[in-house]
């Protein structure tokens, strides 16, 4: 009986950090379409990198994956940009390859070269030896976001991710990064049957993954096609976006994010599936996206080399990015990731001055 | 006297070269907007890599640079695919990097890494080191056209060729290779005065080299512009576009094409300049690039992947991009230049299948 009432006492007490009421939730305001005060903004790969403070606590550890492995560390990086820098959220600290990594394929980060798999997924016997990964494959992550919503006490809303089933599949058959990913896309040619195989159990590990990372309190999610833009027109609508749609039909708990860099020729298609906001990355015109992607949310899209430039130049190229966007309807961001070498106080300055100008638009 | 006379008969024989009728003008009919009898095909980098008769070549020198560098070797590398593939065209086989080596800034090729420039482009005293390159820089290349010509004998026609502007400039800044070339992308940010001063000096060099590679009998040229779709638009508009444009202009006396890969937010704008094809990745659909670009001849664009496929799939995605296309004002190729690890066979194939399909199209 004693057992039991303290087992209770857990679970309550992890659902009170769940439905506490966020002090700051004007990304989940704009994603409901409310007209908000100001244009929300946060910034692609602001947990890392680019911070001091986060590289002190890189440091203590032997690499990367450690500290995506460690989840008290992931949570203090992943905190460290909303006091920092002042972001309306919190993107969790993890990798898109922890998806393989639970389904049985190992993976190294090599420090500045990038991940590599030292088997890859090309056969049926590669393909044999993988299995459906669970949330609890990746309980560092989940623990992480649990850590991270009690730390943040209801500050801002978290974001939970994952990368697209055919951005993780390029990285499970070609091995590593890559400027072409051939033999990835080779493979679509090849072995279409086994390429949907693939991608059917990519795609459930995440739907796993991520109501893992809901149940944990991750208040929205967004997924990264980071290489979608490699694919032609026709290989994306077989390989890429029906798995999306599947993995955001599966997910009704919270909002979702579908960013699927350089697939300018998929906006049309991905306004059409069952995600709350797009993403757009800085090549893609504002106004004629509006128009393909219809009543989304839009998040984006700031070249992140504007933020190479003086302060002057930064005001001048943020504010002409929330024009364009106009006031409602928009969660400013980059176009991608911040560039690890980006001065902090630059990013600090795009952060204010879209609070500031944004607010005036209203 | 007798001086003299020897050397009107270089120029004589020089100039009968130059304007011996070519046996297979299809691509140059094509181009002038016949209705040819079937459409004409050649692939990007078909000069080397795939070749094993091209290994065999390249491994009698020391490197990449010296095949470059050695007119009679780059001249029978540019030959061999039109008697072994059987192309309607051969293009120069040289490389984009000759003009800033020109311009004064060395550059070495890294075997598998790909191009390194020991020095950068990121200051006055960086720019003040660079000339404007004449044509005779570069003299190795204007040489292999000379040869190559003759060795031809009028078969097919020579396509000239160099890097856009924006694209060189990348490298120059950049120093090699890069997933995001954000140095180079920063300086448009940081220093746009001393950009256009750069980008200037390319075009005024590009120009010349072009001309020099016509004189030697380049029946036309081709602009690569690599790293196109990186830029945003504003970004593309600036510091790109009007030095294409440019450079198109200067050139009067063969036809032009540009291909600006990844620059799909640029189509219309390609259709406005004075060239005569352009250029299509495999990301771009060919109807909306039609419309898009106008009445220009279009040339691309199966997918390099596509020819790790089997026969039979091969001949159907050729087939499909064919009709797409339709029968006329399109010059069948790859949508970027041919993996290096494509089976010849396979591109005999692809070759065979535009010549045959594409006839019975008419």
């Amino acid at each position: 009986m004693k057992r039991f009432t303290f087992v209770l006492i857990i679970i309550t007490s992890t659902q009170l950090y769940l439905r506490m009421p966020l002090k700051n939730d004007l990304i989940l305001r704009t994603i409901r379409r409310e007209k908000t005060e100001r244009t929300p903004v946060w910034l692609m790969r602001q947990a890392g990198r680019i911070l001091p403070e986060y590289r002190k606590v890189r440091n203590s550890v032997s690499g990367f994956k450690e500290l995506v492995e460690t989840p008290e560390l992931a949570a203090e990086v992943t905190v460290q940009p909303v006091d920092i820098l002042g972001t309306d959220a919190a993107i969790i600290f993890s990798d898109i390859l922890v998806i393989p990594e639970a389904m049985g394929l190992k993976y190294e980060m090599i420090e500045k070269k990038g991940p590599l798999f030292p088997e890859t997924v090309r056969t049926e016997p590669d393909l044999k030896k993988l299995r459906v990964a669970d949330a609890g494959d990746i309980q560092y992550t989940i623990d992480a976001i649990r850590i991270t919503k009690k730390e943040l006490d209801g500050r801002v809303p978290v974001i939970g991710f994952a990368g697209a089933p055919w951005t993780i599949f390029a990285y499970m058959v070609e091995g590593s990064g890559s400027k072409t990913f051939s033999k990835a896309r080779a493979m679509l040619y090849t072995h279409p049957e086994f390429s949907h195989r693939l991608l059917a159990m990519i795609t459930e590990s995440t739907i796993n993954y991520l109501q893992g990372q809901i149940s944990a309190g991750a208040d929205l999610v967004q997924l990264f096609d980071s290489w979608a833009g490699i694919l032609s027109p026709a290989h994306y609508k077989e390989f890429s976006l029906p798995y999306i749609a599947e993995i955001c039909d599966a997910i009704q708990e919270v909002p979702k994010t579908v960013f699927a860099k350089d697939a300018w020729f998929a906006r049309r298609s991905i306004g059409k599936i069952n995600c709350n906001t797009v993403g757009l990355d800085w090549c893609m015109d504002i106004r004629e996206s509006r128009e393909l992607i219809g009543d989304k949310v839009l998040q984006g899209n700031l070249d992140p080399c504007a933020l190479y430039a003086g302060y002057d130049e930064i005001t001048e190229q943020t504010r002409h990015m929330l024009n364009s966007f106009g006031p409602y309807y928009h969660i400013a961001n980059l176009g991608h990731g911040v560039y690890p070498d980006t001065d902090p106080e630059k990013v600090k300055h795009f952060v204010n001055v879209v609070k500031e100008y944004s607010a005036g638009m209203r």
